[in-house]
């Protein structure tokens, strides 16, 4: 799955990457875990194709360069959901990524149950314009940061790592938009329009506090995990399930068609966060339901990261 | 890292299991990440030592045989230890099953440094009385389960999955007390005396209210996940020390030696579980500290899992 030492892959040596991978227990142990997975193959994506090991890239200056995640969207359809995929599965896995220069990559992954991938080179136009049946896509735009001060989260510098390569990658086309909508969402602090056509509140704006806890939301290098926001963001959305009387176990049996998040900052150790949830529901769809989530630090209102998740009646 | 198919390894092709592993980002984001990961390498051991392929087993009758988790422990030295992993580390494992019969199965991993692995067949003896220098030893007590209802985990069966051979490891040493430490651990309450020579009381007995966390807690197939065990008692454990004066980035910066756990158990969606914490600390040594941890359903006091935790100041 990874690669093992600091050898990378000669620059230009494949086109992308496919792998058939096994979904084990750890992928899908609590609801992040596969997001986490996701975001693991973006790093051995660009480990891959842009000639430099992610998992020990150094700025000029010889500081950690840290490929942080910025954008970061996931789109399955009515047969493969992030959710739906659970231990002992086995898919087919194609990697590409796009180049946007030296400070930042974005990576699209294609995601099919084994034997059912269409084949072919996997393209921006393929999930813009064509996106295949049966595939779950993975779309991760992602940073270049290192720490200012190496004790705190609050300011995160872009740069570059030595030997990162970009320029022999396919450049995305001018009409995918996804740092005008990750810049979109900062300004209004959330993915989702108001209103949204054909869709009505299902439930007041909620509001709901959160610690930042110790156990479970950083990563092992103390930065919050960027998949720890899907689960801190859940944690609100379950909690205003709960309000409307749904029950945990209604929770656990959701069904996620497909999600989008920005992040925006990092926070330290002992934050507390302000998380408000907008949850629509379809006019006439039972269970097409958006809810458009945004976290903030408490007290300062600085804006972490906003996401929109697409939910379905459970099968 | 997994099997990809369903085609069993032919029984007794290898006598052990080597691997070298990069640990990435997901396998250490939160504090049970890593244990999830060595869980995913007991159930990869037994795949490819034991004729069966943990991920599709069967009962006889059909139904799905889940290779639960019954005792779980980690001991590091010095030098090594399970939080100290972290992304990018490359290490080499060394897995060997050994033979309880056709309903558990006993699973030790040796983890070294890449290229400081001491070599040789990993046997009982080399973990009971010989540990090398600079290996972390992570030991698995597994037996297969099966749920008696669909939708209950509150009664779950001993089963035996078809095909699952065993007769061919070796066998663990009489005196290797893995399932009778579980049983008094169970009896007792925890796995810790009452009084330990040397330790002292560190805190008063502490109890928390834990609500099982939809967002966190079950694993892909609606159990409670055996690593978010970890979390679980982490998180009252941070309580604990948050009672203390301590803070958060001192607990992200916890040194933990090693860690046993037991689990007698599950639950389900809705349980509120009550947590005790017997902290103890060295009588001379600053830092050492043991955390001896029970949980249990709250209401009915049900005993869901016992743990214990060696604590060592931080590096």
């Amino acid at each position: 799955m990874t690669r093992m030492g600091n050898r990378p892959v000669p620059v230009g040596a494949r086109r992308d990457v496919r792998r058939r991978v096994r979904i084990t227990t750890s992928m899908c142990g609590g609801s992040a875990a596969i997001y986490a997975q996701f975001g693991d193959w973006t790093w051995a994506a660009v480990s891959e194709l842009c000639g430099v090991d992610v998992y020990s890239a150094r700025t000029p200056g010889g500081a950690p360069a840290y490929l942080s995640f910025y954008h970061y969207e996931v789109r399955g359809d009515e047969t493969i959901t992030p959710r739906g995929l659970t231990f002992g599965d086995v898919v087919d896995l194609t990697s590409q990524c796009f180049d946007l220069g030296s400070e930042s990559v974005l990576t699209l992954h294609r995601v099919a149950r084994a034997g059912t991938d269409p084949g072919g080179p996997l393209t921006a136009r393929e999930y813009l314009e064509d996106p295949r049946p049966g595939c779950l896509y993975v779309l991760n735009l992602n940073r270049w940061i290192t720490r200012d001060r190496p004790d705190s989260n609050e300011n995160l510098l872009v740069s570059s790592p030595v030997g990162f390569a970009h320029q022999h990658l396919p450049r995305p086309p001018a009409s995918w938009p996804v740092r005008a909508a990750a810049r979109q969402a900062r300004n209004q602090g959330g993915f989702v329009p108001d209103p949204v056509p054909g869709y009505v509140p299902a439930a007041p704006p909620f509001e709901f506090g959160y610690d930042l806890d110790p156990v479970r939301d950083f990563n092992g290098v103390g930065l919050v995990y960027f998949a720890a926001y899907f689960a801190i963001a859940d944690t609100a959305l379950a909690a205003l399930w709960r309000s409307l009387g749904r029950t945990n176990r209604q929770f656990l049996h959701r069904r996620v068609l497909g999600q989008r998040i920005a992040y925006f900052g990092n926070a330290d150790t002992d934050a507390r966060l302000t998380i408000t949830v907008r949850l629509l529901r379809h006019e006439k769809e039972a269970g097409d339901e958006i809810a458009d989530i945004a976290i903030r630090e408490a007290g300062t209102g600085r804006l972490l990261a906003v996401t929109a998740v697409d939910l379905r009646e459970p099968e």
